[in-house]
This record gives C-alpha cells, sequence and structure tokens, in this order.
C-alpha cells in the first residue's frame, strides 16, 4: 500500500503497562481535510470533545492516538491533558497545535499518566516516517486479538489514490459507535463537502450497523482524513469518479467494521442480521439490532441452537412494525418460519447445521414495506463473559 | 396462609416431559373482578391473545396454565389449543369455558402436546382443592430454581383478607413483563376501576422495574383475581382501608418481583439500581434501565469489579438528561464519583468490598431534578451463558 503525503509513528510510553505499543500518529505532510463522527454518549471523554471542536476548523495535520487509558471521566484535568498531549507531539513536529487531533482508549477514569508521555514524546516525533500504518493499527488495541487495516485503491480523473484505514474495537461496540476508533486516510483530492456527506453515509452502514454488546462508549470516534496528495483534480458530486470513491470508503468502511465484530470479545460467530420488506428502513434496522443485541440469541448462537422463537421475539419487541403472521424467519437459505409459523420438517436439523458454521445469516422478512437493513453482531459466549469479569483486574 | 374462595389444583401431564407437575388451576368459587396486564411484544402467545379478549368481561373463575410450552408463533392452531384448553377445564369444573382465563410459558413454536393435556385434564378438575397455592407455584417454573410465592394479610372495615401471588420468572425478564407469568389472588372486595389502578402501578413498581437480561418475551402476564370472599364492604379510592390495600399489594408484588431477580439465570448478585436527581421519573427510569441492562455493566458485577465508568458510560448513553459534570455514583454508600470525576483514595477498595456482597445498591445522582427510579437486577455470569446456550438441548 502506497499511500501519498502520510507518515506514521509508533512507540511505547508504557501507559498502561510496558512490552507494547500504546502510543501512535498519523501525520499528513499537508493540510488535510477532515470529517469526523463522535460518539452520541453524554459522557464524552475529554479527546472527544477537543476534537469537536478543532475539526470545526475543516482540515487539520493529523491524530496523535493513545491506547491504555480513555482519558474519560477525568474532569478538567482530562482535558489539560488532552490539549497537552497534542501540543507535545506539535511541538516535535513544528506545527500548529490545533491542527493536532488527539484520540485515547483504555480504562476510564484515570487521568493520563503525563510523566509517561511527556517522556515518549520526542521519540514520537522522530520514528515518523520510519513506521507503516500497521504499526498504529498496532498501537491503538486494547482488548483487540488483532491489528485491523484496510486499504483501496481508486483512479481520479486518471490520477491513482488510495484509501487506507485502521481500527480497534473489541468490547462495548454498539451502534452510532461504541468502543471503538477508526481513522481513515486518503491522498485523494475531495470536495469537503462530499466528504462530510460520504463518510457519514459509510458510516451508517458499517461502524453504526455492528454491535458486540449493545454498550457504547465515552471515546468513540471515526475521522478520515483527505490530504489530496495524489495530485487529483478535487472529486465533485455526481461524476462517476467520485462514486467510485464513495463505493470504496463504503466497502473499506465496511470491512473494518466487519473485522471489529469478528474479533469482539469472546466472538466464536460472525452473524449478519438482515431484516428487509420493514414498513421503513428506521423499522428494519431497528429490528436488526433489537436481534443482534440481544443476550438470549447471542447465547443461542454460542449454543448452535436453531432458536427462531428468541429471534422472533426480540423482533416482536423492537419497537418495529410486525405483523406476527406475516413474518419469515431465515438461517442462510434455511426457512424456518413462514406466515409466522414454524414450518417443520426437517427445518430444526437444516437450520442447526448453518447454525454450526462460524459465519452465518438470519435474515427476517416482515413482508410489510420496502424498507431493508443489515447489521453485524457476535455470539455471547463464556469468554465474553470472562473478559469482562476480569478486564480491569 | 388462607384465602376464602379460592381452590387449587397442580398436575402432570408430561407436556415438556414426565416427573414434574406442569398443569395447574385456579379458581373462584365465585365470579372474581379481573385486572391484567400483557406482554408489549407485538409476536403475542396464543394465551394471551385469547386473555386480552376475556378479561373484558371484568369477571373470570379461574385461571388454567401449564408451563413446558409457551404456545407462542403457533398461528391459528395455537389459538384453537388455547380455547380447547380453557373448554377442557371448564367442562370437569362445570362453569363456563369463557370464564377460565389460560397462561403459557416454556419453548416457542411448537404446538401444544393437546392430547396429553386431555389426558391430565380429568385429573386437574378432580384434585381440585386438595393442592395448596404452592403446588401451583411449583408447576409454572421453567427454568426457575425455586416456586415463588408470597402473601399479605390485611383489615377492611374490621374484616380480615388476604393477598397471596405466585409468579415465574428465569430468563428473558425484562421492564413491561417478559417470560414472566404472575398470579395473584385476594378475597378483599375491591371496587373494579380501583383494582385495575392500583394494579397498574403496583406492576409498574414490581415487575416493570426488574430486568435478568433485557428480553421480553411473548408470554408476560399478570394477572389479579378478587373475589370479594372475605365479606369486606368494597373497598373504595380515597379510603384508609383502601390505601392499606394498595401498599399490601405494592409490597406484595415487588417481593415477588424480586424473587424472579434473585432467581435470574444463572445469578450471583441482586442489584438495586437507583436514578435520582433525574430531569423526570421517565428519565430516572430509563437510566437506571440502561445500566442494569448493560452487558459490561452485569459482567463487572459477576467479576466484583467496582467498574463506575461502564456505569457512567450506561448513564450516558441512556437518552436521559446527564450533565457530565453534576453527576454523582455510589456503590452502597461507597460514593466512587463526585462532580464527574473519581473521587480517588480508598474508594476503589471500598467499592470492590460492597461489590463482593451477594446484594448491593448501586446510585447515581444526576444532580438535575426531582426524578427517580429505582429497577432490580442481577449479574451476567458464565452460568447465564451455559443455561441460555443449552436450553433447548
Amino acid at each position: 500500500m502506497e499511500i501519498k503525503g502520510f507518515s506514521f509513528s509508533a512507540v511505547e510510553a508504557a501507559i498502561k503497562k510496558p512490552g507494547r505499543l500504546d502510543l501512535a500518529l498519523i501525520l499528513s505532510a499537508l493540510p488535510a481535510d477532515v470529517a469526523a463522527l463522535f460518539t452520541t454518549n453524554k459522557v464524552k471523554a475529554a479527546p472527544v470533545l477537543l476534537d469537536e471542536a478543532r475539526v470545526k476548523s475543516g482540515r487539520v495535520r493529523g491524530i496523535v492516538v493513545n491506547s491504555g487509558n480513555a482519558n474519560a471521566c477525568t474532569g478538567e484535568q482530562g482535558m489539560v491533558d488532552a490539549i497537552e498531549t497534542a501540543r507535545l507531539a506539535a511541538q516535535g513536529l513544528q506545527i500548529p497545535e490545533e491542527s493536532l487531533l488527539v484520540a485515547s482508549t483504555g480504562v476510564i477514569g484515570q487521568s493520563l499518566p503525563m510523566d509517561r508521555l511527556r517522556k515518549a514524546m520526542p521519540s514520537l516525533a522522530s520514528a515518523c516516517g520510519s513506521c507503516g500504518f500497521d504499526s498504529v493499527a498496532a498501537a491503538i488495541m486494547t482488548t483487540d486479538t488483532f491489528p485491523k487495516m484496510e486499504s483501496r485503491s481508486g483512479v481520479a480523473g486518471g490520477v491513482p489514490y488510495t484509501i487506507a484505514g485502521v481500527a480497534k474495537g473489541a468490547g462495548m461496540i454498539m451502534p452510532n459507535m461504541a468502543t471503538m476508533l477508526a481513522f481513515i486516510i486518503t491522498d485523494a483530492a475531495i470536495d469537503p463537502a462530499l466528504l462530510q456527506k460520504s463518510f457519514r453515509a459509510a458510516n451508517e452502514l458499517s461502524f453504526n450497523s455492528i454491535t458486540v454488546d449493545g454498550d457504547m462508549s465515552t471515546n468513540d470516534t471515526a475521522i478520515i482524513l483527505a490530504n489530496g496528495a495524489a495530485g487529483n483534480v478535487p472529486l465533485l458530486e455526481g461524476t462517476a469518479d467520485a462514486a467510485q470513491f464513495v463505493a470504496l470508503l463504503n466497502d473499506l468502511t465496511l470491512s473494518l467494521a466487519k473485522l471489529i465484530v469478528r474479533d469482539g470479545e469472546g466472538a466464536t460467530k460472525f452473524v449478519s442480521v438482515t431484516v428487509r420488506g420493514a414498513a421503513s428502513d428506521e423499522d428494519a434496522k431497528r429490528a436488526a439490532m433489537a436481534v443482534a443485541n440481544s443476550s438470549l440469541v447471542k447465547t443461542a448462537f454460542f449454543g448452535q441452537d436453531a432458536n427462531w422463537g428468541r429471534i422472533f421475539a426480540a423482533v416482536g419487541y423492537s419497537g418495529a412494525q410486525v405483523e406476527q403472521h406475516r413474518t419469515e424467519l431465515f438461517f442462510d437459505d434455511v426457512q424456518m418460519v413462514k406466515g409466522g409459523l414454524f414450518v417443520g420438517g426437517d427445518a430444526e436439523m437444516r437450520g442447526s447445521e448453518v447454525l454450526q458454521k462460524p459465519e452465518f445469516t438470519v435474515t427476517a422478512d416482515l413482508h410489510l414495506g420496502e424498507g431493508s437493513a443489515t447489521v453485524y453482531t457476535s455470539d455471547l459466549s463464556y469468554d465474553y463473559v470472562k473478559i469482562n469479569a476480569d478486564y480491569r483486574t
């Protein structure tokens, strides 16, 4: 992967404990257009509050990100620390401090160990350019078991460009972005309005369509930087080149989102939940999310139990318009429910076979309209409980 | 416990498997005033649909209830079977079939084994009066580990009366009554309008204020029968005697609801979640439910981890009005968060000590208004996963 005008750095600051990369930098050689989406949790971490203010300028130079500490519920000191983090990095890089965004992930409620950050900052700046984007992917992991990176290549007006992204997830993953960080960069030049619009749309279909446990964190952040270093004429809405960019961006963010679900805490299954025939797209998403978030449904996935009754019940309480006698349910292409009734025969056996696979689709057809949505989820396993019961100890 | 004018029966019909009581009857010697609340799930089981119609008459003679099969998602046949169940029991008792309600709990999507029910019905009718209310409590259990029964005594106009109730729960417990059945009976005479109003209010504070896993079933039913056999002058709203009845009813339903949480699938903790200082009571309940339903919070309870950050995050995403810097959090009387910040010192240690107890309170004070609510929940343990992954196998 080659992406023009971006450089990276990742070092060990021993923020939570020594022995791993936990402080990283994404730097654009030029001011980059920025679009960003943040947690809708009313309890927001300091870096989120700082970034919300800084992205208003429309252009930034980069992002400093740490794992091991979320700098959340840390009050005024948290904001002081977030600002200092950006300032320290900016000083080393000799760029304006306001041109850097910050992001943090990890334990809530403890102040950042600024002494360790101060100590690590010079090496973060000096290492810039010596690391790949994959080092950033590694440095932002918390309980993730593997780094998550994707890239796509496109051509605009004959000029090749790249979109690349890294993400971290693992627990507290839920629509509207739970403990999730995603940083997308592209060297394509793109009209700022189109960047905003397409990034918002891509998020809705990807990071806002995944759930591991229904929780939503204080730190969720998705940022895209477009620095135009590829040298293309800026992409404008309504052109074929822009359509390609949007398609690539959607594909990339969806791939990252799926990686997050695959790495959901304790996950042994990857399940796509599609609701179609709903009265509206919103209803479809509501129903799909209710299924994807149900602890009873998710434990049945873990138990490889074709328990369509729990899915039917979740659709029923989702708040979506449902007419029981119209509803159909499928595991992959095995129909379990028709006209609101279990189809009988060998469906139970064939449905169970589907659930033994590591990856399958649950589909509910409500037969009420044209609304549809797909969300992605995992199962609820012993290990989910183990990981989250022991996380801090 | 003595309760005038009610008799009971419980037999083995081997509905799911032999070896236990699974068919029960509650019969009033006189037509009893009835109030009832049913699941708000749009996927409703046949007995719910039948009862919703039958309670409109305002008076019934009793309830036939089975465990082992929910008669849910069973279509027209399900309704035919529910009607036949009531008819068979009514024939044996020589009472009008419309005067009996029915309730079912157990596996979804399989038709009731009517042959076995037909065979068991004569003994159900003939055994009537030979069993106690506790046999009914035993017969309605599914994954419950103990029967749930409570009674209270009051005096109205110098005449003693009794209120008694049985309930079953275990999994799929969530506000607005998840897989939960509760049958309350009283020999007090009470104005029908007051019966409706007080039962609805009692439900809101009890069965609608508990959650085990956030799921809501197709069969939830709470019914109260008041047959007036105690002989008191009917209780009228605004009197001291009525106030006593309401207090006793609230106390009884809350006790039953707490028993359901204590017996939540795999539960090792009983946790009361109180939100106070909210902008409204609705906001307080929303925030308390978000905390009580969070898988991350509940695994932390299981891990005895004083992880106030997860609680703070759940309050933040609940949709309730929250101002981070005003929020306070407590485990029992140990303050963890003040002005939105961790209090530090020995709070972590003292908070952890609270979580080692089998029963404790989590309190969030939002400092925004006068709204308050308390809900009751359990932890999320290995055994929850085990029970629900293996339930049908």
